[in-house]
Protein backbone atom coordinates (compact mmCIF):
# COMPACT_ATOMS: atom_id res chain seq x y z
CA UNK A 1 0.00 0.00 0.00
CA UNK A 2 3.08 2.70 0.78
CA UNK A 3 5.38 2.82 -2.34
CA UNK A 4 8.12 0.30 -1.92
CA UNK A 5 10.74 3.25 -1.82
CA UNK A 6 9.13 4.41 1.26
CA UNK A 7 8.59 1.09 2.89
CA UNK A 8 12.22 0.15 1.61
CA UNK A 9 13.23 3.11 3.49
CA UNK A 10 11.35 2.89 6.94
CA UNK A 11 12.63 -1.09 7.10
CA UNK A 12 16.46 0.32 6.69
CA UNK A 13 16.16 2.98 9.11
CA UNK A 14 15.07 0.34 11.35
CA UNK A 15 18.71 -0.92 11.45
CA UNK A 16 19.51 1.72 13.31
CA UNK A 17 20.24 1.45 17.25
CA UNK A 18 17.08 2.11 19.18
CA UNK A 19 14.89 2.72 16.16
CA UNK A 20 11.41 1.02 16.25
CA UNK A 21 8.99 1.27 13.39
CA UNK A 22 7.07 4.54 14.73
CA UNK A 23 10.38 6.52 15.09
CA UNK A 24 11.99 4.72 11.52
CA UNK A 25 7.96 5.93 9.82
CA UNK A 26 8.35 9.69 11.20
CA UNK A 27 12.05 10.22 9.86
CA UNK A 28 10.80 8.57 6.68
CA UNK A 29 7.46 10.98 6.49
CA UNK A 30 9.85 14.03 7.69
CA UNK A 31 12.27 13.44 5.18
CA UNK A 32 9.60 13.18 2.17
CA UNK A 33 8.07 16.59 3.23
CA UNK A 34 11.10 17.95 2.86
CA UNK A 35 13.32 18.71 -0.11
CA UNK A 36 14.91 16.02 -1.42
CA UNK A 37 18.34 17.41 -0.16
CA UNK A 38 18.03 16.72 2.91
CA UNK A 39 17.84 13.00 2.39
CA UNK A 40 20.82 13.23 -0.37
CA UNK A 41 22.56 14.74 1.70
CA UNK A 42 22.21 12.75 4.67
CA UNK A 43 22.61 9.52 2.08
CA UNK A 44 26.37 11.53 0.87
CA UNK A 45 27.55 11.83 4.10
CA UNK A 46 26.43 8.02 5.00
CA UNK A 47 27.85 6.71 1.94
CA UNK A 48 31.18 8.23 2.56
CA UNK A 49 31.28 7.25 6.35
CA UNK A 50 33.63 3.55 6.16
CA UNK A 51 35.67 5.42 3.57
CA UNK A 52 36.36 8.64 5.61
CA UNK A 53 37.14 6.97 8.81
CA UNK A 54 40.80 5.59 9.82
CA UNK A 55 41.58 3.67 12.87
CA UNK A 56 44.92 4.46 14.67
CA UNK A 57 47.19 1.42 14.66
CA UNK A 58 47.89 2.23 18.27
CA UNK A 59 45.32 3.85 20.37
CA UNK A 60 41.95 2.71 17.78
CA UNK A 61 40.98 6.10 18.07
CA UNK A 62 39.48 7.24 14.84
CA UNK A 63 41.69 8.99 12.26
CA UNK A 64 41.51 10.52 9.40
CA UNK A 65 41.76 8.52 6.11
CA UNK A 66 45.43 7.97 5.36
CA UNK A 67 46.60 8.83 8.97
CA UNK A 68 48.01 6.20 10.49
CA UNK A 69 48.82 6.82 13.62
CA UNK A 70 46.93 9.67 16.07
CA UNK A 71 48.00 13.48 15.90
CA UNK A 72 47.90 12.83 20.32
CA UNK A 73 49.96 9.61 19.58
CA UNK A 74 52.68 11.81 17.83
CA UNK A 75 52.41 14.49 20.06
CA UNK A 76 56.03 14.42 22.32
CA UNK A 77 54.15 16.55 24.29
CA UNK A 78 51.41 13.77 25.59
CA UNK A 79 52.71 11.11 27.99
CA UNK A 80 52.74 7.83 25.93
CA UNK A 81 53.05 6.46 29.53
CA UNK A 82 49.70 7.59 30.80
CA UNK A 83 46.67 6.10 29.28
CA UNK A 84 43.47 6.45 29.78
CA UNK A 85 41.02 3.24 28.40
CA UNK A 86 37.90 4.00 27.02
CA UNK A 87 34.84 2.68 25.50
CA UNK A 88 34.69 4.62 22.16
CA UNK A 89 35.75 7.95 20.12
CA UNK A 90 33.19 10.15 21.93
CA UNK A 91 34.82 9.35 25.11
CA UNK A 92 38.03 10.56 24.09
CA UNK A 93 36.42 14.18 23.02
CA UNK A 94 34.27 14.51 26.25
CA UNK A 95 37.88 13.72 27.86
CA UNK A 96 39.67 16.09 26.04
CA UNK A 97 37.21 19.38 26.73
CA UNK A 98 38.72 18.67 30.68
CA UNK A 99 41.72 19.96 29.39
CA UNK A 100 43.21 18.28 32.31
CA UNK A 101 44.85 14.81 30.55
CA UNK A 102 48.27 14.99 29.40
CA UNK A 103 48.52 11.40 28.39
CA UNK A 104 47.38 9.39 25.59
CA UNK A 105 44.04 6.51 24.78
CA UNK A 106 43.12 3.40 24.22
CA UNK A 107 39.75 3.07 22.61
CA UNK A 108 38.26 -0.46 23.27
CA UNK A 109 36.25 -0.47 20.71
CA UNK A 110 32.97 -1.42 23.40
CA UNK A 111 32.89 -3.18 26.67
CA UNK A 112 32.74 -6.85 27.61
CA UNK A 113 29.15 -8.29 27.55
CA UNK A 114 28.68 -12.29 27.42
CA UNK A 115 25.26 -11.83 26.77
CA UNK A 116 25.39 -9.97 23.31
CA UNK A 117 28.65 -11.96 22.01
CA UNK A 118 31.40 -9.57 22.74
CA UNK A 119 34.16 -11.56 23.65
CA UNK A 120 37.50 -9.71 24.78
CA UNK A 121 38.99 -10.88 21.05
CA UNK A 122 36.46 -8.38 19.64
CA UNK A 123 38.10 -5.59 21.75
CA UNK A 124 41.16 -4.01 21.05
CA UNK A 125 42.39 -5.50 24.70
CA UNK A 126 45.74 -7.43 22.99
CA UNK A 127 46.92 -4.88 21.31
CA UNK A 128 46.10 -2.62 24.48
CA UNK A 129 48.58 -4.86 26.58
CA UNK A 130 51.02 -5.19 23.80
CA UNK A 131 51.08 -1.21 23.97
CA UNK A 132 51.28 -1.35 28.05
CA UNK A 133 54.56 -3.69 27.20
CA UNK A 134 56.25 -1.34 24.40
CA UNK A 135 55.72 2.09 25.68
CA UNK A 136 56.18 0.91 29.10
CA UNK A 137 52.74 2.32 30.46
CA UNK A 138 53.10 3.34 34.26
CA UNK A 139 49.57 4.12 34.67
CA UNK A 140 46.48 3.07 32.90
CA UNK A 141 43.15 4.40 33.90
CA UNK A 142 39.89 2.82 33.07
CA UNK A 143 37.65 5.18 32.31
CA UNK A 144 34.67 2.65 31.34
CA UNK A 145 31.31 3.90 32.35
CA UNK A 146 30.19 2.17 35.72
CA UNK A 147 27.85 -0.48 33.96
CA UNK A 148 28.16 -4.24 34.62
CA UNK A 149 29.81 -4.31 31.37
CA UNK A 150 31.93 -1.47 32.28
CA UNK A 151 33.22 -2.74 35.24
CA UNK A 152 33.68 -6.52 34.46
CA UNK A 153 35.87 -4.96 31.44
CA UNK A 154 37.73 -2.78 34.15
CA UNK A 155 38.34 -6.17 35.92
CA UNK A 156 39.37 -8.53 33.00
CA UNK A 157 41.94 -5.98 32.31
CA UNK A 158 43.21 -5.34 35.07
CA UNK A 159 43.41 -9.58 35.80
CA UNK A 160 45.07 -10.30 32.11
CA UNK A 161 47.95 -7.14 33.40
CA UNK A 162 48.42 -9.85 36.04
CA UNK A 163 51.79 -9.14 37.98
CA UNK A 164 53.58 -6.27 35.42
CA UNK A 165 54.21 -2.73 37.76
CA UNK A 166 51.62 -0.90 35.61
CA UNK A 167 49.53 0.76 37.82
CA UNK A 168 45.69 -0.14 36.86
CA UNK A 169 43.48 2.89 38.15
CA UNK A 170 39.43 3.87 37.95
CA UNK A 171 38.51 7.11 37.21
CA UNK A 172 36.66 8.52 40.20
CA UNK A 173 32.65 7.80 40.65
CA UNK A 174 31.05 10.00 42.94
CA UNK A 175 28.52 12.75 43.67
CA UNK A 176 28.84 15.25 40.43
CA UNK A 177 30.05 18.69 40.90
CA UNK A 178 26.56 20.69 41.79
CA UNK A 179 24.26 17.97 42.41
CA UNK A 180 23.32 17.98 46.23
CA UNK A 181 23.81 15.14 47.83
CA UNK A 182 19.27 14.61 49.08
CA UNK A 183 19.12 14.17 45.83
CA UNK A 184 21.67 11.90 44.61
CA UNK A 185 20.71 8.26 44.17
CA UNK A 186 22.03 5.45 46.53
CA UNK A 187 24.29 3.43 44.70
CA UNK A 188 26.37 7.07 43.68
CA UNK A 189 26.38 8.00 47.49
CA UNK A 190 27.59 4.48 48.44
CA UNK A 191 30.54 5.13 46.42
CA UNK A 192 31.05 8.53 47.02
CA UNK A 193 31.61 7.51 50.75
CA UNK A 194 33.80 4.11 50.18
CA UNK A 195 35.88 6.18 48.03
CA UNK A 196 35.96 9.77 50.68
CA UNK A 197 39.44 11.44 49.95
CA UNK A 198 41.48 12.89 53.15
CA UNK A 199 41.23 16.84 53.23
CA UNK B 1 39.30 15.75 16.51
CA UNK B 2 36.94 13.72 15.01
CA UNK B 3 37.48 12.56 11.37
CA UNK B 4 35.45 15.12 9.42
CA UNK B 5 33.64 12.09 7.51
CA UNK B 6 32.07 11.33 11.08
CA UNK B 7 31.21 14.26 12.45
CA UNK B 8 29.54 15.30 9.17
CA UNK B 9 27.15 12.79 9.14
CA UNK B 10 26.25 13.35 13.17
CA UNK B 11 25.74 16.78 11.71
CA UNK B 12 23.18 15.89 9.32
CA UNK B 13 21.51 12.78 11.02
CA UNK B 14 20.72 15.78 13.77
CA UNK B 15 18.04 16.90 10.77
CA UNK B 16 16.01 13.63 11.42
CA UNK B 17 12.87 14.70 14.14
CA UNK B 18 14.02 14.59 17.62
CA UNK B 19 17.17 13.40 16.82
CA UNK B 20 19.91 15.54 19.45
CA UNK B 21 23.43 15.16 19.63
CA UNK B 22 23.75 12.08 21.83
CA UNK B 23 21.36 9.90 19.18
CA UNK B 24 23.24 10.92 16.21
CA UNK B 25 26.09 10.22 18.00
CA UNK B 26 24.93 6.69 18.52
CA UNK B 27 23.71 5.99 15.27
CA UNK B 28 26.74 6.75 13.50
CA UNK B 29 29.10 5.00 15.93
CA UNK B 30 26.61 2.36 15.48
CA UNK B 31 27.22 2.51 11.20
CA UNK B 32 30.70 2.85 11.93
CA UNK B 33 31.27 -0.18 14.19
CA UNK B 34 28.84 -2.45 11.27
CA UNK B 35 29.76 -3.67 8.12
CA UNK B 36 29.97 -0.97 5.68
CA UNK B 37 26.66 -1.92 3.44
CA UNK B 38 24.20 -1.36 6.38
CA UNK B 39 25.16 2.71 5.75
CA UNK B 40 25.22 2.15 2.44
CA UNK B 41 22.06 0.22 2.02
CA UNK B 42 20.34 3.16 4.03
CA UNK B 43 22.05 5.59 1.96
CA UNK B 44 20.81 4.32 -1.47
CA UNK B 45 17.29 4.12 0.03
CA UNK B 46 17.70 7.88 1.15
CA UNK B 47 18.45 8.37 -2.83
CA UNK B 48 15.94 6.23 -4.20
CA UNK B 49 13.06 7.58 -1.37
CA UNK B 50 12.00 10.97 -3.76
CA UNK B 51 12.27 9.85 -7.04
CA UNK B 52 10.28 6.81 -5.82
CA UNK B 53 7.67 8.15 -4.06
CA UNK B 54 4.39 9.98 -6.09
CA UNK B 55 1.23 11.67 -4.92
CA UNK B 56 -1.95 10.97 -6.31
CA UNK B 57 -3.51 14.07 -7.65
CA UNK B 58 -7.18 13.89 -6.07
CA UNK B 59 -6.57 11.59 -2.54
CA UNK B 60 -2.76 12.96 -1.99
CA UNK B 61 -1.76 9.52 -1.03
CA UNK B 62 1.37 8.44 -1.48
CA UNK B 63 1.54 6.27 -4.56
CA UNK B 64 3.88 4.39 -6.90
CA UNK B 65 6.24 6.65 -8.93
CA UNK B 66 4.25 7.42 -12.40
CA UNK B 67 1.08 6.39 -10.61
CA UNK B 68 -1.31 9.70 -11.00
CA UNK B 69 -3.85 8.49 -9.12
CA UNK B 70 -4.56 6.01 -6.01
CA UNK B 71 -5.43 2.28 -6.74
CA UNK B 72 -8.34 3.16 -4.12
CA UNK B 73 -9.47 5.86 -5.88
CA UNK B 74 -9.60 4.22 -9.42
CA UNK B 75 -11.45 0.93 -7.50
CA UNK B 76 -15.04 0.90 -8.58
CA UNK B 77 -16.05 -0.75 -5.17
CA UNK B 78 -14.60 1.89 -2.77
CA UNK B 79 -17.23 4.33 -2.75
CA UNK B 80 -15.82 8.29 -3.39
CA UNK B 81 -18.81 9.78 -1.73
CA UNK B 82 -17.68 9.00 2.02
CA UNK B 83 -13.59 10.35 2.50
CA UNK B 84 -11.92 9.93 5.15
CA UNK B 85 -9.14 12.86 6.43
CA UNK B 86 -5.98 12.29 7.37
CA UNK B 87 -2.96 13.76 8.63
CA UNK B 88 -0.40 11.23 6.86
CA UNK B 89 -0.05 8.16 4.98
CA UNK B 90 0.51 6.43 7.87
CA UNK B 91 -3.07 6.80 8.69
CA UNK B 92 -4.44 5.47 5.87
CA UNK B 93 -2.43 2.25 6.28
CA UNK B 94 -4.28 1.89 10.15
CA UNK B 95 -7.55 2.23 8.59
CA UNK B 96 -7.50 -0.14 5.98
CA UNK B 97 -6.02 -2.57 8.48
CA UNK B 98 -9.57 -2.86 10.22
CA UNK B 99 -11.17 -3.57 7.06
CA UNK B 100 -13.59 -1.93 7.62
CA UNK B 101 -13.72 1.48 5.33
CA UNK B 102 -15.22 1.27 2.01
CA UNK B 103 -14.86 4.57 1.37
CA UNK B 104 -11.43 6.65 0.30
CA UNK B 105 -8.76 9.02 1.36
CA UNK B 106 -8.03 12.72 1.50
CA UNK B 107 -4.25 13.64 3.07
CA UNK B 108 -3.97 16.53 4.28
CA UNK B 109 0.08 16.57 4.70
CA UNK B 110 -0.29 17.80 7.93
CA UNK B 111 -2.32 19.62 10.60
CA UNK B 112 -2.97 23.40 11.09
CA UNK B 113 -0.36 24.97 13.53
CA UNK B 114 -0.23 28.72 12.94
CA UNK B 115 2.83 28.51 15.70
CA UNK B 116 5.19 25.99 13.49
CA UNK B 117 4.05 27.93 10.31
CA UNK B 118 1.40 25.59 9.06
CA UNK B 119 -1.21 27.43 7.22
CA UNK B 120 -4.06 26.01 5.63
CA UNK B 121 -2.62 26.69 2.11
CA UNK B 122 0.44 24.11 3.17
CA UNK B 123 -2.10 21.62 3.41
CA UNK B 124 -4.43 20.00 0.89
CA UNK B 125 -7.51 21.74 2.24
CA UNK B 126 -8.51 23.97 -1.44
CA UNK B 127 -8.26 20.26 -3.59
CA UNK B 128 -10.61 18.64 -0.87
CA UNK B 129 -12.80 21.19 -1.10
CA UNK B 130 -13.15 21.10 -4.79
CA UNK B 131 -13.21 16.93 -4.34
CA UNK B 132 -16.19 17.41 -1.95
CA UNK B 133 -18.04 19.38 -4.75
CA UNK B 134 -16.72 16.88 -8.29
CA UNK B 135 -17.52 13.98 -6.36
CA UNK B 136 -20.47 14.80 -4.53
CA UNK B 137 -19.03 13.76 -1.18
CA UNK B 138 -22.07 12.78 0.91
CA UNK B 139 -19.78 12.36 4.24
CA UNK B 140 -16.49 13.27 5.20
CA UNK B 141 -15.20 11.89 7.96
CA UNK B 142 -12.52 13.77 9.86
CA UNK B 143 -10.40 11.31 11.52
CA UNK B 144 -7.42 13.93 12.55
CA UNK B 145 -6.00 13.17 16.06
CA UNK B 146 -7.46 14.54 19.23
CA UNK B 147 -4.82 17.26 19.47
CA UNK B 148 -5.20 21.16 19.53
CA UNK B 149 -3.77 20.53 15.93
CA UNK B 150 -6.43 17.97 15.35
CA UNK B 151 -8.96 19.69 16.41
CA UNK B 152 -8.54 23.01 14.98
CA UNK B 153 -7.91 21.34 11.81
CA UNK B 154 -11.34 19.69 11.84
CA UNK B 155 -13.24 22.96 12.66
CA UNK B 156 -11.39 24.84 10.17
CA UNK B 157 -12.32 22.16 7.12
CA UNK B 158 -15.79 22.15 9.31
CA UNK B 159 -15.96 25.67 8.51
CA UNK B 160 -14.49 25.98 4.88
CA UNK B 161 -17.37 23.90 3.52
CA UNK B 162 -20.13 25.94 4.78
CA UNK B 163 -23.13 25.27 3.65
CA UNK B 164 -23.09 22.54 2.19
CA UNK B 165 -25.15 18.96 2.11
CA UNK B 166 -22.08 16.91 2.91
CA UNK B 167 -22.59 15.55 6.81
CA UNK B 168 -19.25 16.49 8.25
CA UNK B 169 -18.28 13.54 11.04
CA UNK B 170 -15.49 12.88 13.12
CA UNK B 171 -14.22 9.96 14.37
CA UNK B 172 -15.09 8.41 17.82
CA UNK B 173 -12.74 8.99 21.08
CA UNK B 174 -13.79 6.92 23.96
CA UNK B 175 -12.04 4.38 25.82
CA UNK B 176 -10.01 2.12 24.09
CA UNK B 177 -11.23 -1.99 24.03
CA UNK B 178 -9.58 -3.39 26.02
CA UNK B 179 -8.55 -0.39 28.82
CA UNK B 180 -9.92 -0.75 32.27
CA UNK B 181 -12.30 2.58 33.02
CA UNK B 182 -10.60 2.94 36.29
CA UNK B 183 -7.15 3.12 34.14
CA UNK B 184 -8.44 5.46 31.88
CA UNK B 185 -6.99 9.41 31.58
CA UNK B 186 -9.70 12.10 32.61
CA UNK B 187 -9.75 13.46 29.16
CA UNK B 188 -10.96 10.29 27.78
CA UNK B 189 -13.34 9.70 30.14
CA UNK B 190 -15.29 12.56 30.09
CA UNK B 191 -15.26 12.74 26.01
CA UNK B 192 -16.58 8.76 26.49
CA UNK B 193 -19.96 10.00 28.99
CA UNK B 194 -20.04 12.83 26.42
CA UNK B 195 -19.94 10.72 23.40
CA UNK B 196 -22.42 7.68 24.90
CA UNK B 197 -24.46 5.67 22.19
CA UNK B 198 -27.73 4.53 23.14
CA UNK B 199 -28.04 0.63 23.60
Amino acid sequence: MLPKALSNLVESLRQLPGVGPRSAERYALNLLNRPPDVATDIAARLEQLHPGVNRCSQTFVFTEPGQDVSPHYLDDKRDKQLVAVVENPFDVIAIEKTGEFHGTYHVLGGLLSPLDGVEPDQLTIAPLLQRVKDDKVSELIIATNASVEGESTATYIKNMLGKTETLVTRIARGIPVGVDIEYTDQVTLRRALEHRQTL
